[in-house]
């Protein structure tokens, strides 16, 4: 089976390495015959070009992967590939997460495969055991932590005391954080993923836009400090929560008690919770990201392909769900700077405490509505402000 | 597709519930044709009988679902259902431990699926996750807590401070420990496990006579309180690695630090990680028994069937590996009655201490070979010896 790989960066080239090294009999099946990159200064193998149309016009070639991140062009790439019949691998959260269902319905007017397992979770089995416990159940609850960087970040802040700004750095300076790196820390990268994960989990198309989104920009060592001496851990979480035809997701950062799995997921890694209604709570480990963990959830992509086993977990996205903002629900510690902001948190505050010059408070239980309420009055007067829910 | 099903337990009675109750539409191709109960005061239902012959010499039927449980008849059973043409689908640990190979091997002749998930990790999908990641990656390393009696055991014996024994009939009261405890809690239920997760990890046949194994029988309330002292969580682990062409394979009980994953999985759960060559690892969390999950992981295998969709994970256990028991190794924690044990103990122990009217060791660290080489001598005179490997 002849594959065309569109982008050769850390994805492009972790996919390359492991058909071309692998030892396993099924990689014999599989050529790399045309690689897309950008620059032709950096063509350095015999089937490089910088035309995208020798791969999307190759009639020999059966599956294309994208990996060039971004929306434009890979949009217009993977819709020209799959209607010209050829099945695409996807590895770009951010062109799936807003074409899922026009790729999906695409890919099946043309009889191919369109698959993304790498576009959340990396090199974890995630999207596919969603597909197989669907076979089955119904599933009521996705949650996880989908963001290696953001966890190493608050792994090290607790591990190791640093603060928010020098630990980031480091994460730049090692490769884990962008040089702009406020789609990971302000959650939006797992927002993309959570369309894709809870339209699977709950057959339908939801949106971006439904998902209130809070990062970890603003945490402070005296907010870590304070959650040590509670015994508890901060993690910034996906969840979404399915009841009959209601749905609700959010992106926040969540506080889990210590002796819990999720306090324990420790550098980049990622863990995904889902919860079927005959097999109870699942859960599935594994780095998030990185050339061979993201390259090799490709390959096992093309796999399917070439084995035809995609078939056996077909999709379509057709179920009509209506957005319920209180069906997540929990208790807030919020910390803010303002002493008038006290005004405004007066009747949903549990206990007030100062947290060295900062005040905080812990809230009575708030639906995602009203603490979304909450936190855009708030958001007013302050700047800094920091927000957890307790798991 | 038609099914019968060998024994109507709680494994067998969940099969049938999700069958007939799953509103997905993958089910409504799924038709439960008969049913062999022991008894035939029990039967309940129309398609019951207490003939074998009436499900295995039924040419309607295609698929065998085996829940009986115990070696004999279901090793016959099994064998002529897939001579005759039957797929099977077998939840029975001990049989499929000791036959895989064989019923493997029949299956393949006969051009039908023998598959097993439900025999070991219940509702995990880890079985399937192995042959997945063996489509591209070596595995080097196999363990987890696949026992969720014991997990039970030692979790309350941690959290609520239970002795052994009251537990264990609290355990039994409830009904998640037989009257007779021994495969549980003596490690023997992992130990077969560990033959099938360790054949199919590294394609080739691991007897349960290879495997060192030790269960928590003689755990006792001071050894915990020393353990929590430690800040470390004890937990029922089987393990196997591989090295070029050399394995090792052992079920003991196992020290964790509390920041670890492992130390976290709470009363019955189980959890299994493998380690593959570019997926790195991998772990997967559920529960480990019970109707509805273990009933879910073999209606996943019929499906699987269904579509064919097993063809594309073929498997032949054909590498020939050799046993090398210094391949797992750790330091132990021993604690002993003897004062006169010492001085076989004198040349390993790092540290030395009473713990209430027993004595304990710390060792330096021992391979598998020097320690159980240990073990067999101090049992001439230790009767209820406990040891645990420092993980």
């Amino acid at each position: 089976m002849k594959i065309g790989i569109l982008g050769f960066g850390t994805v492009g080239s972790g996919v390359y390495e492991i058909i071309s090294n692998s030892g396993n009999c099924l990689m014999k099946n599989l050529e790399i015959s045309k690689i897309l990159i950008r620059d032709k200064n950096k063509i350095t193998l015999d089937n490089m070009t910088i035309e995208p149309n020798e791969l999307l016009c190759d009639d020999n070639i059966d599956v294309i992967v994208e990996v060039m991140g971004g929306i434009h062009p890979a949009y217009e790439y993977i819709m020209k590939a799959l209607k010209s019949g050829k099945h695409v691998v996807s590895a770009n959260k951010a062109v799936v997460s807003k074409y899922l269902e026009e790729f999906t319905q695409t890919a099946k007017e043309h009889n191919v495969g369109f698959l993304y397992e790498a576009s959340v979770g990396g090199g974890i089995p995630w999207l596919k055991s969603i597909k197989q416990v669907k076979r089955i159940d119904e599933i009521s609850q996705v949650y996880g932590i989908f963001n290696g960087t953001s966890n190493f970040i608050l792994y090290n802040m607790f591990e190791k005391g640093y603060d928010f700004n020098e630990i980031l750095k480091l994460a730049q300076d090692k490769g884990y954080a962008e040089s702009d790196p406020s789609a990971d820390i302000d959650g939006i990268d797992i927002q993309r993923k959570l369309t894709i994960i809870s339209s699977l989990a709950f057959d339908t198309v939801i949106k971006e836009e439904s998902i209130p989104t809070f990062g970890i920009r603003h945490v402070t060592k005296s907010d870590i400090n304070y959650f040590k001496k509670q015994n508890i851990t901060l993690k910034l979480v996906a969840t979404s929560v399915k009841n009959n035809n209601d749905y609700c997701s959010c992106v926040e950062p969540v506080l889990f008690t210590n002796n819990t799995i999720e306090a324990n997921v420790s550098e980049n890694f990622n863990i995904g919770s889902l919860t079927g209604s005959s097999i109870g709570e699942l859960k599935f480990y594994g780095q998030g990201a990185g050339k061979l963990p993201t390259g090799n959830a490709i390959v096992q992509d093309i796999i399917d392909i070439y084995t035809e086993g995609y078939q056996n977990y077909p999709y379509y996205f057709d179920k009509k769900l209506s957005l319920n903002q209180n069906l997540i629900k929990g208790k807030y510690f919020i910390r803010f700077s303002n002493e008038q902001s006290k005004e405004v948190l007066k009747d949903v505050a549990n206990d007030y405490f100062k947290l060295d010059s900062s005040h905080a408070i812990i809230t009575n239980e708030l639906t995602i509505k009203e603490s979304q309420s909450l936190f855009e009055k708030l958001s007013k007067s302050e700047t800094n402000l920091f927000y957890a829910r307790y798991n």
